[in-house]
């Protein structure tokens, strides 16, 4: 009697496996990616990218994420030896990323294939620069860290069931989210490529909350349960607002140019004021939409147009079909639809 | 030609690393939630929890889920080295919230910052409380089994999709949910603080299923894709209920006392009793309302009123607007709304 | 003062994991679904299935995804050396799942308990059937790879937010959705149990997006932002298909057959034909129900019917209620409905 599905691969299937090695080596050589190189492209690896985001983090939040084992009780130590930390990672991620963003900016189109993937000499620069950009992002941290503060309390301001503050940084996604984004529109900020948009997709995986680097947020922000928002790239929201689950603020339509090419910059998303709650399930779309502040939106609506400030938006109660199924009642159950 | 983005510190960062650390240090002193340590705190981990949530699950699906490496065939050996390991960590985490909650109890109000987190001697007997609650916990295990078992039978029973019980064990990301929101809801029921929470997220982050661990559920439960779903703290759901995608049992507004703040304590969320399905992206609002026995609720039905048992409620047919754009028809393209 | 929540189990706690032992022991062999054994069964574990995905994107993607140390630039031999370790684990991985489907192939219905699980004699050409069919799968990787090329180009083509084809791989959870799909629907197509769904739920979790591994994709497939989109098992969908997040493609109603027992192979799930673009949070059911070829299916639109070619589905402008709260013009703030 066997024991185990260990497998051997048999001889036979060396060759079968050479000759798909083959295959694949010219199918990606011939399809979009091209990649012909694995190591030393400037390709900025997303394991590496988690670690950094897992300890900046820990740097504003210490001793409340990760089991610290042997950092000591000194703060400041603490916090020396992880900005070290993370400013060499940082700063790799970052040349990596300008490297191969000029890759594109050297081709005729941005959506033209990339072939070449080694370091360059002229690339030297770039390194340098991403260092020096890397501390300029660390340089923010505490700015971060202030904002961070007021959205700890708006969360613990906007929901009964939460019972303080610590509960706030150890249960609640939707801190995690605008931490991430904090950090993310910080490289955003600084034009730093690729970074940005990693990071913010790395938290949609965690949390379900999909915030992308360029929006702006204000102070006091609060998403709670937080599974299925999308808030757009050229959304402005202000301070002191709240969002539920569900909550798209997306476009309305990608107008093309001249040559329908998709036009990639315009306002596309909307503008939400201070004092705003958008109830869950809710879409909002469009670049020139505005929720005056002090508003109020409620569950399942949707809005493509502007609302003044101090205004109540609800669906109208809406038509339902109620039928007994009882069976003492009725001989053949509904069919009902689901 | 440069092969590598690993990059030094240059000397002159080292001055800058060290005038952050002390922008942060006072940051981190400053703004709420304070923290002064890093080490020694009472602060329960969420690498530590995760890796005991990971071990009852295969207490509870014996060989299903991760490999046991040297685990041998013997299953009460097995159970008994795991119950042991779990013990301890379990212990340690409960401790560890019982003596962080103190420093709440002890401050006037529950929204105060937190600075002193090292462990008092005042603080033995919340360790030896923690090992009583741990094994209280562990007592639940096989009842909590048992239930286990209806839900893999209700998953089965209700989708059609579905081949066989070890399917529904391997692949269904809602029978997940459910375990361990009975373990949550377990440590709910003993009062003890934050990691019921942090166990109910940690799962919310892994099934996008947020179940809050007050929530009361009936044996019998099963949560189709689940992505979206919410389930507040104070819903009670009968035996033989079915929940699918993004359907939320929420709260439709949240009194406040005579002081304007929130009061947390009353019933929010709504009551569905046995035998009721819930179709996808359906929102159930409000305390007082009780969707009846055997009653149907079709997809995205919005519901804040109470429905008899046997109903089926439906959506009225929405109006929708249809518009041809066959190029042969129009001359130009409708400008449609996202 | 002390400094650890370390814990150690007293002496007299050491009886009572013994007997709790004991009850789970006895709970585990009478509820379903039944194991006995820990190691040494045919169950395939998902943490090898997931290092089995994870090293198959870095086959289709390479030098994308992860930090490949020490793989040399090699690109052919990096190719071969992660195809045999994949041969390896994938061949025992499906070998196990033939053989623990067999169990239920040998009993009266698919619902019965499973208590034998090691591996019999009579299992051997199980093991060899395996192999090959791992080979029969990794044959199929360079087609994938030609329509990911695809999927990777309509991704760019279709969001405005996108700069150029490498954020696409590295920041487009639904290119992940759909490469996993297309390696899982492969599987389904060999009619290998349990992996092709085990699959698509890891995607699930990591992504929000739920594609059934029976699902039929064609080429240039763009779901954007992704969370909470649900696509049945028997749906067809063409090539040049674009989808948002929160889109339901699901099933009507479930018929019974003359036992009562529900019919699992009928089609469920609606046709979405070339060219039809669905926004956000729609859903669209029924086994009967055909988008015709470019249609546009506007956001939060309940279609159950079908709909002939160059269509556009918009919702008619919902009936809103709005009420001005401003302290200036009211009295008394409007009780709102979340």
């Amino acid at each position: 009697m066997m024991n185990s599905f260990a497998m051997k691969i048999e001889p036979s299937h060396i060759g079968a496996i050479r000759e798909l090695a083959d295959r694949l080596t010219c199918e990606l050589a011939s399809t979009h990616p091209k990649v012909t190189r694995v190591e030393n492209n400037p390709i900025p690896k997303r394991d590496v990218l988690v670690s950094v985001i897992e300890d900046l983090k820990s740097i504003l939040f210490p001793g409340f994420l990760q089991t610290e084992k042997g950092s000591g009780n000194d703060l400041h130590r603490f916090l020396e030896i992880r900005l070290q930390d993370v400013a060499k990672r940082l700063s790799g991620l970052i040349s990596q990323s300008l490297v191969l963003d000029r890759r594109f900016a050297h081709s005729e189109n941005r959506d033209s294939d990339f072939v070449e993937t080694a370091i360059l000499p002229s690339d030297h620069r770039l390194l340098e620069q991403g260092q020096a950009l890397a501390f300029q992002f660390l340089d923010g941290l505490p700015a971060i860290r202030s904002s961070l503060a007021t959205d700890v309390r708006a969360t613990f301001d906007g929901d009964p069931a939460c019972n303080n503050l610590f509960e706030v940084v150890l249960c609640y996604p939707g801190l995690m989210a605008i931490t991430v984004h904090r950090l993310a529109h910080q490289l955003h900020k600084l034009n730093i490529p690729f970074l940005p948009r990693m990071m913010a997709e790395w938290t949609h995986g965690e949390t379900g909350i999909d915030i992308h680097p360029g929006a702006v947020i204000g102070d006091h922000f609060f998403i709670d349960h937080g599974t299925g928002v999308v808030v757009g790239e050229t959304c402005v929201i202000g301070q002191n607002v709240k969002i539920y689950q569900g909550v798209t603020l997306g476009a309305l339509s990608f107008p093309k140019d001249d040559q329908g090419q998709l036009i990639r910059t315009q306002k596309r998303h909307p503008t939400i004021e201070d004092n705003v709650v958008i109830y869950a399930n809710s879409t909002i779309l469009g670049g020139g939409t505005v929720v005056g502040h002090d508003s109020v939106i409620g569950s399942s609506v949707w809005l493509t147009s502007s609302v003044e400030p101090f205004t109540t938006v609800v669906m109208e109660k809406p038509s339902l079909r109620m039928r007994s199924d009882n069976p003492g009642e009725f001989e053949s159950p509904l069919d009902y639809q689901i």
